[in-house]
């Protein structure tokens, strides 16, 4: 399978990295050649590829949606280029991988989504954390129902970055180029953990946005900054599990604090991105020995962990892409579903638009349409 | 000082623990004679009171009202009954206490501010957690701008007994008896600490509330739930600190969880009154070594701690109330304010009234009249 | 009962307290009359008697062995007075509660064994933390077999008061008025804890002791430090099981850690006393859950708990005082055994001891006399 | 650079991982070519090779030591062949990485000392754990004085594949071909951390071993464990430090818990492996608002993050060999030194070798030859 990668920054390394030792891992996936780097900044792209073992670059990704020789194009572009390159790899047959978000809006998502369905390539969306040995754990747990039926979630997404009203503008506080701010940017893995582990669609959303630091100092004088810092918002699946979700910049000492935790009738679920290779679960029981349990998701019995390394030996952040690199692979060789679907990206969508209507609606209770 | 507690379930033998060691604690107070404890059972008050220490007993709090051996009335009814009984013992010129929270509405709570205003008795509201050493250290530091200008808020109180379906009916779980669900019991604490730790009041709230167990086996049958499970909203302050609150009495794992998480522009402040010895103070600085800094608050140099055990031996949840007697004692000495005050009280029914008119009306934000 | 307290510092607050509140909290237990405080210095004895509450004071502590009003001597003076004070109490038929250490020498405690198997009245050894919840329930939990059989064991007891080398000398410094160092203070409470736990003697030790400040300020220029800062040993008991033990007094950061860790073949448990409502238990079995769970220990259903507060509700380390005076006071009504006995302190005793001479001869493994 | 790697097992993949990965993170650095892969199957470590990404392979180490397209030598067979293949490699001019132990004899390590110094190429001893970015910046703040003169460590390295006494038989337990027990093992890597962290060595041990499980079963039945399960150590270094080490393979619960502790005049410091991202700093000071600082070591300003991901995205335990070859790389390449040296190896070495004196000679404290 030869592969292409359009985007050489920071997602386009962490993909080269999956591509790069997904074989490694997954000896039983498809042999992959690195072929295509693509950025539009020849010299540094050159440089890139090289560091980062690809055999070549193109500076325009049309040549490589072209070429016979590339199977994969992985889009790690910014958002708003997604759809345009995505349905272009759709239409030539190839199969697309495309980072998270899907897109910036609801249309260009549905655009997608039909897209895909008509495509003879397979279509995965990039939620990594999907990924996460101690996140697809806890699936399988619910889906066991080691926890009885869940009621009540509660998720957040907490970063600091911009707690300092100093901190500088940047191209992600501006809407034009960024699309939204955190409710798009951290708020949307939040959401589709909550998809994906508890099976079921958020169906309506009451919600709130804030920009704490109206201005900030850019490199031309003071600036506005005309998207969120922080949104918070309280969201109502099919079944009637309530989840409440807060995502911020501005949350001093969380660096990078996604976290995910599950209500049940019989048991509960904790997760933190900060420590990624722990799941906490409790479960209901003998009262004098029940509390929550620190379960070290690094045993062979984990899921994606006979891949990796012996008992006990942690894995970090980047390592999910390679999972779901191998994943990727293994659908295209079995002509099998992939997850994260754009469906998955759509429904996603909706729920961060029904959040910013409710908010300009003054918190009113919103359909999502899913 | 003559004391009589009024009750003797739960609060009354908290209050009466609180009575009988605060001299010993806190030995510059005037002394205190346990003199009466109410209860409308004359056979159960006689025996509680010989195991709580008191002098004598009641049958009807009216008694001791009219008493001139009674200084203060400490009043550890269930809530519906706090505004009569404070009503009249203010009225009789006594120094008051009652336990939170203050009434059952917003109309009771305005008539007790205005009763106090009046008297000639100190009056105090019997928030206690205001007194747990790492709370008040938390005010003191926010006050000192340790963690900069607040800008977000989270908080929540967690329990999970009613998690099982098949909980029993209690009286906590009818409208009539209890006046609220989750909302009021657990939710009061927590916008009171919001109130106290940033020393300024909720103005707007948005709101939902959630019955998850609409029936449950009742003595005689199934029965209806009248009350809610959970609630979540978002508080607006005068400042412009937005804070998330989410109270859960299906928290399953979280036994006593009141979080308290403050984030400033230069720091952070966490709380869990699980760990009550315990304040996470965050300071921005070098990022080499800065991080979440665990405090164990049981230092002289902390608040309440030089009255009780050398540095590092550890409090329970009970001596919060030897130091709000303490904290009483000594205000009614000095004739000098003493808080919580009843407008602490008042301020704090507003925001969960106001959360509840918002979540009747969809989720629409509402103003608290703070 | 009525009873007698020979100190009114530290530990004489302490034990004041537990019989201030032993009725309130256990109000099957024989009603008790606080008669006596006993200290050298009649103005400050006058003065805390009233703020403990006490009915009256001596000044010689022989008075209240002679006295028919006193049912209960209680012993907390200095160590080096304990055995005195304890014969005679026990030859007048006193009921004795000493606290740890029972002695500073193992024929002093001998001495206080014979005397105790001798006498008509109870002793009881304070070794408080023996009612702390969580250990009593890890007691339990050894006993049932939920960790299997316990192979390994770490404990540590760790301060920081001496870290800096210019913290000041006091009489915990020097030899003749201390005993030892932090050998004696702390290590006497984690060896007491490792033989309740384990229900079996330390039989063989090693170890080595450090003074790593020499002399330190004093109040008339430089002195000599003449007992240990930090003590490590391995010890072996009867069964077989190897237990470390690291005792010390320069640990910074560390503030009251009594720290335990027991590993069986099934299971381990773990405790720290700066969070003495939580023990760690982990049971090995499905190795996609398990993992180590901090149980909580505030329900009903836990050692104690039923005595104090609902569920969830945190206690401190005076409790273990209160629940100590309570067992005692249940054992003298019902004529029936109470631990911690004299023989173990005379058996903690030894181990300190043998760790003593092991240090003094070079490590070499040494026999206890257990 | 070319480079072949010795053994494709566990550490050899490790291995491979690093050389396969270290330009994409380390640009900086000399471009490798993953030249050959050694191992006596010919068949299996053609299939090896192929996943990990190795252009060629050999059967026999004698091949790629003579060869000229090899430059690095790296030696990952099992610790008593290190010996031979690393001074062949050093003969031949080639630069050599030894994964640890260097060998399993002071006599062996001695030899490669002496080879490696009078050597053409460079020398590094693979103790991975000192490019764990929180350890790397542990060394650095005790050298910066952070937490004043160390004068108490405390180590351990903990895991419990053998807690069950019905765990099988494997090489691992027979003195024969595991040279020793889990001394070796594990503690290797907490006495080279001491002597890392700390920038001297251990002269003085005391020591203790214990085989808690005498015979397991084996595939042709009951067989004789003949190394230690667990093992205890009092270590003095050059400076009056103490330190305690305790090493096991029956702590149930603990998966891979190095965990090293540094008590200083003015502060501590605290790691644990299962949590390799964060490091717990305690900085004495203002009694008010000190206690143990969890850093959360992924910032760029940490050692060695500037090469991976933006701050809070946390690393795995593969990424320290990455993380090693850069540096052995960048030596060769500035011809300058680089650690672990093989003076380190033999360092430790002679630690373990003294414990296990000690222990023979009953526990006698035993000169280490540092």
């Amino acid at each position: 399978m030869g592969v292409a990668v359009i985007g050489y920054s920071f997602m386009g390394r962490a993909h080269s990295n999956a591509w790069r030792n997904v074989a490694a891992f997954y000896p039983d996936v498809a042999p992959v050649r690195m072929q295509t780097l693509v950025g539009r900044d020849g010299t540094r792209v050159e440089q890139a590829a090289a560091d980062l073992g690809w055999a070549g670059v193109a500076t325009d990704w049309r040549e490589v949606i072209e070429r016979d020789d590339i199977d994969i194009v992985d889009v790690c572009t910014p958002g708003h280029l997604h759809a345009e390159v995505a349905l272009a790899a759709l239409a030539a047959g190839k199969h697309v991988l495309v980072e998270k978000p899907l897109a910036n809006s609801v249309a260009e998502c549905e655009a997608l989504v039909a897209a895909a369905a008509a495509a003879r390539g397979r279509a995965l969306l990039g939620f990594n954390y999907r990924r996460v040995p101690a996140l697809a754990l806890a699936r399988e747990l619910v889906g066991e129902g080691r926890i009885g039926t869940v009621q009540q979630a509660r998720l957040s997404y907490l970063q600091d970055w911009l707690s300092d009203p100093q901190a500088p503008m940047t191209w992600r506080l501006r809407r034009e180029s960024a699309g939204s701010g955190v409710l798009g940017d951290l708020g949307s893995h939040a959401v589709d953990q909550l998809h994906y582990l508890l099976g079921e669609h958020v169906t309506h959303a009451s919600g709130t946005l804030r920009t704490f630091v109206p201005e900030r100092p850019g490199p031309h004088g003071t600036e506005t900054v005309t998207v969120d810092d922080a949104a918070w918002a309280t969201l109502h699946t099919d079944s009637g599990v309530v989840a409440s979700l807060e995502v911020s910049r501005v949350a001093t000492g969380r660096k990078n604090a996604l976290t995910v935790e599950l209500f049940g009738t019989s048991g509960s679920l904790r997760f933190d991105l900060e420590r990624l290779n722990e799941l906490v679960l409790t479960q209901a029981g003998d009262a004098r020995t029940s509390g929550p349990t620190t379960i070290m998701v690094t045993e062979p019995e984990h899921p994606y962990l006979k891949a990796w390394w012996p008992a006990g030996h942690v894995l970090g952040w980047d390592h999910t892409f390679t999972s779901q690199a191998a994943d990727f692979l293994r659908a295209i060789a079995a002509d099998e579903p992939v997850h994260a679907t754009f469906e998955d990206g759509l429904a996603a969508q909706r729920v961060l638009e029904a959040i910013e209507t409710s908010h300009a609606a003054g918190g009113l209770l919103t359909e999502t349409g899913n």
